[in-house]
């Protein structure tokens, strides 16, 4: 199984997160092969001690989500070198940048810049992963699990539904989930239309223990704050055993459905 | 009654739709002004033909609404001379603009500047109008309406939603619009939070027979292309009638509740 890890473009914010998801994806996948991709590989040190010890299974390419010029030579390399894929994490996303990008507490906060900023790392970037890796994951399935199919596993999070919005707030980054959520969709349907063996799935790790999380974690319910591992061996728990007829769809960390 | 019409940054597109719109909220609110907004109104003859028979209850005010110095100097002109208002209507939207815009038949042709430059106007634009017109909204009510109070009246359209998107493609618009539904929504939790007499809903108008429709129309089902003036007294219809219990709803031309 190949797998391909893409990671957020501010690798500072995320690094420890999504390390130890790709530790856990080599430790749990035996015979899989993952590609972790960043903007910067020699200054990702997470990654480079991992592939220190898993330096046969583990490959590092740069790559800006920004920048869709990486995204095409990733696609490349990966072709030249697995000639496929049989899994591919959109891990990427923003929240919160100090002095460049808040989640908004009111209306008179929202900036133009914030609502681009967040669009664009976390709902154009993945689709534009997808858009260029789409014809490596046309060879289905994945090596050592249940599934018959290719995934394509993009994170969204709940507060990205507009039926379970209770509470406001966070417009760039809410809004630019919804948009992800409804590309995602967009994507899922072409694949069904065109019968090929891939299907799409947005995944709500819920609230977990990083620092991406921290400065919003006072108002998390007592046993709702997940460590990593956890998390991560509920979204890989979903991902291995996604059917085909769950294409497209919007799942929290335990499997239940979330609204649009 | 104050009504602002926020108009497409692309007045060429669908000026013709909004100055019949506007012509018909002149005819129908016989005591109401209304401001229209258009990024260079010395160019929108429709309207200046409309100012010519309606001068003293038509405004016409310059705002583009991809610069936000733009809108904050029509809400700064608004307060000075009418005080408040009563009604905001963001019309604004773009689908196709020959050689840069094109609504995808396929993931291949999804491009970074499409999503962006339909995020930008189709859901930015409108926000950032809401954000500044927000203070003068809070009068609440509608004069000569069932209503107590006031519109913000945001153009959606049905391909917007995530649950009803069965055909996929148009990625750029779809998304766009989804994400105008997230960021009216979270707008709406914060009008009803604060108890301001202000509400937030979502429209589709149907397909109307106009110029951004044409080059679509063979799909549409017998009997479901709209005149303007049909679509326009369901949406008129809607807006007047609309009860604080509303707020944050997405309705379709005939009153029905579209799914997120």
């Amino acid at each position: 199984m190949l797998v391909l890890w893409s990671s957020t473009t501010i690798p500072e914010l995320s690094e420890f997160l999504w390390c130890d998801k790709v530790k856990q994806l080599l430790e749990k996948n035996e015979k899989g092969h993952v590609v972790a991709t960043c903007r910067n590989p020699d200054a990702a040190s997470g990654l480079l001690h991992l592939k220190n010890r898993f330096a046969e299974r583990l490959s590092i390419l740069p790559l800006d989500l920004t920048i869709e010029s990486t995204i095409e030579a990733s696609a490349k390399s990966i072709r030249e070198i697995f000639g496929s894929l049989n899994l591919l994490i959109n891990a990427s996303g923003i929240l919160s940048i100090p002095d460049v990008l808040q989640p908004e507490t009111t209306l008179t906060k929202v900036e133009k810049s914030s609502l681009l900023l967040a669009y664009e790392i976390n709902a154009v970037g993945p689709i534009m992963v997808i858009k260029h890796m789409w014809p490596l994951l046309k060879v289905g399935g994945g090596f050592g699990t249940e599934r018959d199919v290719a995934v394509v596993a993009n994170l969204s999070a709940r507060v990205g539904s507009i039926g379970d919005n209770h509470l406001g707030g966070w417009h760039s980054y809410r809004s630019s989930k919804t948009a992800l959520n409804q590309l995602t969709k967009t994507v899922s349907v072409e694949f069904a239309r065109k019968k090929d063996p891939i299907i799409c799935i947005l995944l709500h790790p819920g609230t977990v223990d990083t620092d991406l999380s921290r400065p919003f974690q006072r108002n998390v319910p007592e046993g709702k704050l997940f460590t990593k591992e956890f998390s991560v061996q509920k979204l890989l728990g979903i991902i291995n055993n996604a059917k085909k007829h769950d294409n497209g769809k919007f799942f929290a960390w335990d499997g239940q459905e979330i609204p649009w």
